[in-house]
């Protein structure tokens, strides 16, 4: 199979990945987060070429990740906010933020530091079962596909 | 900047997807925690090319996220299981099954089932502050970059 054909599988990764997974893609969302709107703004923050960018930011807002709203005419300059469907990327982005600071990063890089506005706290990302409210993990969790009848 | 350059970016994003961020890696994380474990396992499961399912291993293997346990002697045969630094990618992978199961699934997709072995409930991931225990997601919660004195 070709990376490109990767939404024809059955399978919930796959399909996120068929956008999420290309080159720049993640990295234009968690801009979003950080409050990217305009184009300039994220081609400063990525350092890519326009024509990439351009192409990254198309896609997304075809797949209603990202909507279009001009800030001003003649010529018309739009920003590029985050859906809802955007904004629920952000787990992907917590989670790959709270990994890459575990686990990748050396002492110079400083962490990303985030405050919960509910409790005004500093707060880690924690995963937990919306039935229990405990910790879940790889190794108390069983994944298994749905067979309807 | 290129793709390639990306795990120099200051950003713990940038760093986790310098790994995670080539075409199937994502994918070979996700059929490990579905147990696949041996060479022609993952091939079954993902029909990729021999070449390149080797070289994502290996780079997998190289950055700690999988390691090699021979099963087989005479001719050498390993098994990859997760690390400790693998198991983390738990809720990356997560994220990425819930987001695809809310926004991209078409009706015929079956999502994943998820079992939370401690209280035996069906389970869906929600991801928490992990100071006063209460939603964490796009609109509660700021972002921003420290600064060490």
């Amino acid at each position: 199979m070709r990376w490109s054909e990767i939404d024809k599988m059955n399978c919930s990764v796959a399909k996120s990945l068929s956008i999420l997974g290309e080159s720049w893609t993640l990295m234009i969302i968690r801009s979003s987060f950080l409050n990217c709107k305009r184009f300039d703004e994220f081609q400063k923050e990525l350092n890519v070429t326009r024509h990439l960018l351009a192409d990254r930011l198309n896609k997304l807002v075809e797949n209603k990740i990202l909507v279009k709203k001009p800030y001003q005419t003649n010529p018309v300059r739009n920003e590029y906010h985050l859906t809802r469907k955007g904004e629920a990327l952000f787990p992907i982005i917590m989670s790959l933020t709270h990994w890459g600071d575990s686990w990748m990063s050396e002492q110079q890089s400083p962490p990303l530091k985030l405050i919960h506005t509910r409790c005004q706290q500093r707060t880690q990302p924690q995963l937990v079962c919306d039935q229990c409210g405990d910790d879940l993990n790889a190794r108390n969790t069983i994944a298994s596909t749905v067979t309807y009848n």
